[in-house]
């Protein structure tokens, strides 16, 4: 066997070691009863030991070299999974064994606390917690960019979107902090004298759920291969061929599930439509989580929250979740296509509209970055919280930690360099879509008429179907003729929010 | 560190990577996507295949035998810790690799196959996936054999059982051979003149799970470290920090799902109770098969059909699944005992009454000693499924597989030699509750008025704490103060059906 397929055989090893810890990670999130961490997080970080040991085995660094060597022989897919391999390789030998299994240990612990200290409002027990993991961060992003040769906190980046830079982020992001403080006021204005009826009463649970799987097939998720369930914070977890998304449900306001289901299925989507001859090989998988969040946003955001995707599917929610009684406004599209446009600077990330949602990314990349550059201290984050909270939203946290720095489990988790994917996915989002219009000009009366055959099509041969075989930007020119452009994104909000 | 140290650090390893596989199986049976068996299968293999290796590595053998030779130096537990890494290593290490990944992946198949099979009555389909499990077991049985010294089948009996043998089980089933036969019709008239009011009309999963959930704990299962879900086939799966049982919802016949959701809390029960101090050692970890069912037969045969359960839990059924224009007589306590003893031959195995379930396996056991001696051949189960069952239960079975040899998965899965241990576990429970009402002579008043403490404690103190560090033999007559006897079962099925 040539050393190339001998990687092959290797990384397909490893892809199913990843499915192991893809569902335990699931099943944690979903199902775990609470005093059972403690054996799970052994569990899991000799699992997370076994996959280094495995990288760092001297037979793979000499075969990528080797198989580097020959790649004259390769054909275009394999060259690019010889490329994807090395990349991982950097990933996963970069960081200590040592340090692999406390920073595993530290972010299992904190992030099993979390779910109980934010719903106490607890930042006192929390903060040592969150503690252990920043420092682990600390030395994680260190060892990153000695071995990467990046700066330390691009080191971080690099993990979650390849490539991906704090110039990058700064250069795109710089536009919307212009553009928004302006821009939401004046959409709030705007929106203060729509006409707007919200539900009345509570919607049970099971009518949601029954609502979210038939939205799903709508959106063509495929149920042979996943399923829907319930957590504690939404999430799109599993494998390719197993994809499990997740929701929560607010019995009070039906249009948080809804739009949590329709962006965890455009995740959802995304894994589902990746090539299948290329399963367990790096090659073969999606890209990094801006380009992930591209798809979640693209779904939740350029068309559940259009007006025609929304005319599409209003007699759907009507039937659904209309009760009798209910204001007959309630579910006439024009209201639907209000209440899931409302802008409205609140606290909560996960619940932001989508003109004042980069703004919570900002202030964490902002905070992330000076815990990681040590210039901060986790016993100073929810002053600094207040403060950026103040700056750019208007809303004072003070004393309200679950509402402020502990509303996330990022941090808690350990990912730091996560942040910054939303706002790069909608931006990528909102590029994909522009593009996908010129390419097809008849799609929003095809999304009108219920009809996302074109849409997907046109995700799959210009995102879904190349895997990881192209990079950020190569990927992001050969879709949609350009670089990463906010005005774009800037062009979709002030049509969205100020033109319609 | 001393060798035996080592081997400790080791099965810790080992168990960790157990937790990860009965997740992982627990999940596949309750959760996974049809579709999503390829991939999920693959990630098993790759993980049944690392245990393998890690138990082939030679410094688990060299350990094992250093640490032997230096036994003095051990205490009780570390030396019993010793026998049962010995047991297990030899376990692992008598097959081969190439059959460990056939084997699983066969199994895998085959049961996974089976789920949609049996419900379309398909043996055709069935039987040559199945033939590939025989083959499989044929050559694993014979492999262990030649490792272990023991004949084919006892070394597949052992592997549920330590010890146990074919000619244990002859000597133990031959009294109720012939006790059976005679003593199922004399039942069954005794029966027929008692009046009897069944459930009228459904009651629906939700109330029943609230049932089981409410049972389980008056039962004290501890949900903080345990689940109850659903799935095709009740079963208790997961590891003893997070115990998941399984059942399933009849809604015109409540009696099936409370009998399982007691039979596997008793399961989950010993699971529980495994000594903390001992986790992720061999020691520590249940004794086979064969005790396991002890336990749960303990639960549901012993306690939970019980004049003396019944009567403490009818308010809680009642309150529970009690609706307007039900019979009064329904939710009266002798009506319920009556419901719950109920002698009556029947097809399937899991649905069987306490009387005639032994002759269910009587059949399976003289089957599979067949298969795995070559006798049989897959093709002809169906045949001898019928001709046994007429002659033990009077019922045909032709054409109908789904309700004769497809109703079980044990084979598909493999499991040869797993089904003697249901009745070698009714017979234990009887002589086990026998030996626990003679030191504790007010245990039935004390079930009476719902005080299971010093039941769960006598079990703790016999069985539970004492994990695996005895043998078969030794457990039994330590708790019991008699080998294995078969008489105190028939004693106790005479009591139950023809005293009461």
């Amino acid at each position: 066997m040539k050393s190339y397929e001998k990687l092959e055989v290797k990384f397909r090893r490893l892809s199913n070691f990843s499915h192991l810890s893809a569902m335990v990670a699931w099943d944690e999130a979903v199902n775990m009863p609470t005093g059972s961490g403690e054996a799970r997080n052994e569990a899991m970080v000799e699992l997370e030991t076994l996959i280094h040991d495995e990288y760092m085995s001297p037979d793979v660094a000499e075969l990528i070299s080797r198989a580097e060597s020959e790649v004259d022989e390769l054909n275009e897919w394999q060259a690019a999974n010889l490329r994807e391999m090395r990349t991982r390789w950097l990933r996963h030998t970069s960081v200590s064994k040592d340090l692999v299994q406390r920073l595993t240990f530290a972010r299992m612990k904190c992030e099993q606390a979390w779910r109980t200290l934010r719903v106490e409002n607890n930042w006192k027990t929390f903060a040592p917690l969150l503690n252990e993991v920043v420092q682990c961060g600390r030395e994680e992003a260190q060892q990153r960019s000695e071995s990467s040769g990046l700066a330390p906190y691009d080191s971080m980046l690099d993990l979650y979107e390849e490539g991906v830079t704090e110039e990058l982020i700064d250069f795109s992001f710089e536009p919307l902090r212009k553009f928004l403080p302006n821009f939401i006021p004046e959409v709030v204005e705007k929106q203060k004298n729509e006409k707007l009826v919200y539900q009345e009463g509570l919607i049970s649970k099971d009518h949601q759920r029954a609502l979210s799987i038939k939205i799903m097939e709508f959106l063509g998720f495929n149920f042979e291969k996943g399923r829907l369930d319930t957590s504690h914070h939404p999430f799109c977890g599993g494998v390719p061929d197993d994809v499990r998304i997740t929701t929560r449900y607010s019995e009070s306001d039906f249009t948080e599930c809804l739009m949590s289901v329709i962006h965890e299925t455009g995740h959802g989507s995304y894994e589902q439509g990746l090539p299948i001859e290329w399963r367990g090989q790096p090659a073969g998988s999606a890209m990094g989580m801006a380009f992930h969040e591209s798809q979640s946003l693209f779904y939740e955001m350029q068309i559940g929250r259009s007006e025609s995707f929304l005319n599409a599917v209003t007699p759907i929610l009507k039937e659904f979740l209309g009760r009798e009684g209910d204001p007959a406004r309630l579910w006439e599209s024009e209201n639907l296509h209000r209440l899931f446009t409302r802008v409205m600077p609140g606290y909560i990330r996960v619940n932001a509209d989508e003109a004042t949602y980069p703004l919570h990314i900002m202030m964490r990349y902002e905070i992330e970055k000076e815990l990681i550059a040590g210039s901060l201290s986790v016993k100073d984050i929810p002053e600094v919280w207040d403060t950026k909270m103040y700056q750019y939203l208007g809303l004072r946290t003070e004393g309200n930690f679950k509402d402020g720095c502990m509303q996330d489990g990022h941090w808690a988790a350990g990912a730091f360099g996560y942040f910054p994917s939303y706002t790069l996915g909608a931006m990528i989002a909102a590029q994909l879509f522009q593009a996908m219009e010129e390419s097809l000009p008849n799609v929003q009366s095809e999304i009108l008429s219920g009809d996302l055959l074109n849409v997907k099509q046109w995700l799959n041969d210009h995102i879904w179907s190349k895997g990881s075989t192209l990079n950020f930007n190569d990927l992001l020119v050969k879709a949609t003729g350009d670089t990463l452009n906010s005005q774009i994104f800037i062009r979709h909000l002030k049509k969205r929010f100020l033109e319609d």
